[in-house]
């Protein structure tokens, strides 16, 4: 295949991924929307989660500005000079869009800036496609919940898959089109560096700290603020409407686990596939046209079966409800497993013998790949092992919980920390197994492998929060019993797929990192001479790297502490001010807690953000640190980012469930001492779970991608 | 000087500290041990403390016996054939005590196993000293508070400093004689190769691990089955003789802050100056004699500093016991700063340019060690700033209390996380200097610099757990309430020096293990080719060092929480059982409660030592692993370990200090619904602050020296 007909081929699978996208969310919309109570309430939800999209899009908007600006000047230009000079040339157009311009003896090709513009724009553009259709299907969730299940199932993963076909449907256009324009393929097409998007991963990475962070902070603000004042201060049930930050809760359910979750992996899915690419490119000149396209055409076949697998998530009762997500899930994989053997075989993309790999050639290209992808199940089987509430840690936790709320806390931490000895080794073992199978191209490649599905499995995520919103919906309308039952069975089902999803993501950022990392090093020139931690300049780097995310996620968590706290006050001041409110008579103030939380959100990650997006270029620019240092810094980080990423989010599912063991009974059920304290283990590990440890994804792979796009400027020594 | 000069200076100043340490337990002994009341709780702490440490020893018997096995075979014959050949030709006694013996081809040195031997007796006469003089000083205390807090001061600190100087004398005088041994100076002298006397580090830092992780489990078991049972349950104050875990409880403070803290520091103090030899012997071939001893030379004199400092430790009031004990600590400081600057210049020690240094030569020299005194005390400083309820974070933990247990965790774990940054830096900071100043050698003298008062800090330290104590038996003793108001005094201050202490313990540690890491990277020779984290068994090896650090802190919680659950039970059968136990009628079953402890500390730590050991033994003879990957494992380990370390002693002490500044008064005070939430926050803290992240002290260290020891067994590259 020429290469403009593999690019056609990409792009139009992607175009078609986002026709089935639409396609679903109109179905979606066709379901009935319930009665008048539920709809004012999914109203109120779908007006609190588009009000912080919008706060979110205008702080945005200025830092994308910013930043771009930086781009435009620093890497685009190349200095404040040459930029001026184009300036005063009248020639910023040019630049913007990679021209190659002559200034003085250089010759600047720009248009970085313009890919993370793209990059910025298809993430948003999906996140945002991503919350209306939650947003559209949670109250029809609940609605066909009083037929069946099994429509109830239908409504919510379809909700699910607009998600995640938007996803890699944008990502996987949004990297065809920019290679496309970067290759000249409209005249006379040849082979662009990659290097030249990389600006749309940075793109991808900005949004995804915004969706992430923010995200993060805004559902757990609600969550712990609903839960702490409701259920402990004056003993309502969870999602009641007499709570005014009831919907804020529900709000936060979209925010955070929808938006917050899509823009994760999408960074991871976009991230893997440009890295991949690039190791490519610098890995053989042979057959360097194969291994570039090799990612894009495998995504590409990734999405056609994600695409089928969705047909088979179908359901005709709860006890059905588990097997028909992984029935989607194998289905997809296993076409995938085989259809990518074949690729691989007829492109018969080979590497050159490269150093350190002993299996090279088409099928060490093939175990790479199958690695990523088995990868992805093994470190979903070892999450759930050590936070389902059906396996040995989180019942030890719900037992530890009857001597009271500390030993529950400590019991959780212990759990948390061991938790990341499996995964890391599971992530060791692919990584050597990929680059024994096939050198730096073979990691690139197992990441692109983990992701390769993401259609389908970002869909099974991407659910559960649409199935906890319908519950809350359920809950505030007092529908029937039945119909609570049966949103129940489905949210319990969508906690389990949660954790699992989060392992994914953390294993998914991690490899997509360290591909990253890798290309960092090829573009540096640093691969040949090594990241050597014994250099003194690199050890001060990697020192720093290990603060950042322990830095980092202090600054999360204390963000959601002051969140929510502004939330508690506001929720003890209606219950105060407000009369009747407890009676049932008179409707709190929902909106209010909802800006409230969002204010708060998006004020707290300005800090955190800048962070990850400064501290790689100022040791990277810094004088005797440099390149190297930065080096040394990203492996720091990474190694801490990714335990710290697993301890948290771990210890926060072990608590979640080891609650919910002891509400089904177990050590005096619910009420109980052991209950209480599980309460506080539980709520301790909300902003570990779903605010800190998602951010430390974002963290790793936003400094990766900075240093990559950013590496012309660093300081290097001689 | 003559080599053999400077050793017997050295050897004699390290046996006159012995001798004061000797003279000063003397005039402890002969101070009032009080009536029988008091004499009585004194026996039966003293008591416990003996039997946890003849457990202890029992067990460390065989766990020596079957290192210093595996030494002699691998390491003095080095494998199991020269081994039997060796046995064979009936010449173990010349492989044991290092004769040159030839094997076939080989010539084979052994001895190591005897300087391990040597190493571990010399840490546990250490600590055995220091443990009597404690438990015969704590109840003088007491009665000296009956005078005035000025005597009390003086029988307390006096504990201190025989525990300070026992440490450093031994520490040093066993390293002078096996460098006398091993140069053969009895004959024709003759500079050894620091390498063999690692073994006598590796022997100092086995028993660290026992009495460390054994000692920490203990202590934290016994105080949190004490409070929860006791304080939580019965409603007894603390250190109620109704209590059956009170005298476990005080044992405690023995057995982990007395005899644990002894023999981190030991190992920290015998690891720098040895590795500081053998980085100097390495370092320059012109000046080697000098290099090597400078370190031995410093040392010496800073026993001297430490013995004049503890003549300024005098206070006439509570209001004076804090400058007294800043008094004694300044005035060793300042000493050892102007005298060493007369040692560096006269001995005239300088490098022949090495690499990376700039400043190198005699005051070089000098600024790596003035760095390494200088960032003892300012992470000492920043310790502080992060954990006294003088200062913001403790109080806003305190403040985060209001609104219950869980975001009074959240908020402490979030300040942990946050404090590692400044030590972090420092440290970097530090290394980056020593090395600017002078190469490799530079951050072995920063260790010695900063471990060179020891004597005196070390006194300053164990002081406290003294104090501790004296307060328990005021309170067991029902003594007067002034005698109580005075040994509170004495334990506020040393509540705060133990903070600091942990501080320094972790920068020393940190620095030490640094040293022993290029110390290894010397003697494998990878210094040359570097530590290349882009080297995919390097990476692996450095994925599986940041896993060691998490790991190891979930057992040693878990230890804690199981021989805690154990303690508990045991307490409420008392309580059960016991008719009355409440009324005062009737004495609890103190020994019952020890023995628990001590089972469980010492049954729980042996899965965690053995992994210390094991696991770099293990990377290291895995073939395309190697040394290598060893390398990279330590890399990661000593980065993860550090910032664990720092996040748990701080987040520990700051939820302590918060606790304590509730109960001052602030947020309604004793017995508030803050108070409460604050129980839980300092209970929590209790394992991480002094059983895990001193723990982590450990790990690093004896990683880093069962690597070095184990170096020529590794596997290599072609």
């Amino acid at each position: 295949m020429k290469p403009e007909v593999m690019l056609m081929v990409a792009g139009g699978v992607a175009a078609a991924a986002l026709v089935v996208a639409i396609v679903i969310s109109a179905k979606v919309k066709a379901w009935s929307a319930g009665n008048d109570d539920m709809r004012r309430i999914a109203l109120a939800i779908r007006k609190g989660a588009m009000a912080f999209l919008r706060t979110e899009y205008f702080i945005l908007f200025f830092f994308v500005l910013a930043l771009g600006s930086a781009l435009t000047i620093w890497i685009d230009a190349g200095s404040w000079g040459h930029f001026q000079t184009v300036l005063n040339d009248g020639n910023i157009g040019g630049l913007l869009t990679g021209q190659a311009i002559t200034v003085g003896d250089d010759v600047i090709v720009g248009g970085t800036a313009l890919c993370f513009l793209a990059g910025a724009l298809c993430s948003v553009v999906a996140g945002f496609i991503g919350m209306r259709t939650a947003t559209t299907a949670n109250v029809r969730t609940t609605e066909a919940a009083r037929t069946s299940v099994g429509d109830a199932l239908k409504v919510a993963f379809s909700s699910g898959a607009v998600m995640g076909l938007s996803v890699v449907g944008l990502g996987l256009f949004g990297v065809v089109a920019l290679v496309y324009w970067r290759g000249g393929y409209h005249d006379n097409g040849s082979l662009p560096d990659p290097d030249l998007i990389f600006g749309f991963s940075l793109g991808a990475s900005s949004i995804a700290l915004f969706a992430r962070v923010g995200g993060g902070i805004f559902t757990k603000a609600a969550d712990v603020g609903a839960d702490l004042v409701g259920k402990v201060e004056a003993g309502i049930p969870e999602d009641d409407p007499r709570n005014p930050a009831s919907i804020a809760d529900s709000v936060g359910d979209n925010v955070g686990d929808v938006a917050g979750m899509g823009a994760d992996l999408f960074e991871s899915y976009v991230g893997s596939i440009i890295a991949a690419m690039a190791l490519g490119y610098a890995a053989s000149t042979a057959n360097q046209e194969k291994l570039v396209f090799l990612p894009i055409l495998l995504a590409a076949f990734g999405i056609i079966c994600s695409i089928i697998g969705t047909f088979f998530v179908k359901a005709e009762d709860e006890a059905g409800l588990s097997a028909a997500l992984h029935r989607g899930l194998l289905v997809a994989s296993l076409l995938f497993a085989g259809g990518a053997a074949g690729i691989v075989y007829f492109t018969k993309t080979h590497l050159i013998v490269p150093e350190g790999a002993v299996h090279a050639g088409t099928w060490g290209i093939y175990y790479a790949l199958a690695g990523g992808l088995v990868l992805g199940l093994l470190i979903g089987k070892a999450t759930e092992h050590y936070t389902s509430e059906r396996k040995r840690h989180a019942q030890d936790i719900a037992m530890q919980s009857e001597t009271g709320a500390a030993t529950n806390i400590i019991h959780g931490l212990a759990v948390g920390m061991q938790s990341c000895a499996i995964p890391m080794l599971l992530i060791a073992a692919a990584v050597y197994g990929a680059n024994y199978a096939s050198g730096l191209y073979g990691i690139g490649i197992a990441a692109v492998g983990m992701l390769s599905t993401l259609g389908i499995s970002l869909a099974v995520d991407a659910y559960g929060p649409v199935a906890d919103n319908a519950g809350g919906i359920a809950e505030m309308s007092h529908c029937p019993p039945e119909v609570r039952e049966r949103t129940d069975a489905l949210d319990a089902l969508g906690n389990t797929t949660a954790a699992i999803g989060k392992g994914f993501a953390i294993g998914s950022a991690a490899l997509t990192a360290l591909a990253l990392f890798y290309a960092y090093a090829q573009k540096t020139g640093i691969l040949a001479q090594g990241i050597n931690i014994l250099h003194i300049g690199t050890f001060v780097g990697f020192l720093i790297g290990g603060i950042l995310p322990f830095v980092f996620s202090a600054m999360t968590m204390k963000a959601v502490g002051r969140a929510a706290n502004a939330m508690i006050e506001e929720v003890r001041r209606q219950f105060r001010e407000i009369d009747g409110i407890m009676e049932g008579n008179a409707e709190p103030d929902y909106a209010r807690c909802v800006s409230i939380s969002t204010r708060g959100a998006l004020r707290q990650m300005m800090l955190p953000g800048l962070l990850a997006v400064a501290i790689p270029v100022a040791v990277g620019m810094t004088p005797e640190l440099g390149a190297k240092a930065v080096g040394g810094m990203l492996a720091g980080s990474l190694l801490c980012s990714v335990l710290m990423a697993i301890f948290m989010a771990n210890a926060g599912g072990a608590w979640d469930n080891a609650k919910k063991y002891i509400e089904s009974g177990a050590h005096g059920g619910k009420g109980s001492d052991a209950h209480k304290a599980a309460v506080v283990g539980d709520t301790v590990g909300d902003p570990f779970k779903d605010t800190s440890g998602p951010s430390l994804n974002i963290l790793i792979k936003l400094m990766s991608i900075v240093s990559l796009v950013f590496a012309t400027a660093f300081w290097t020594a001689g």
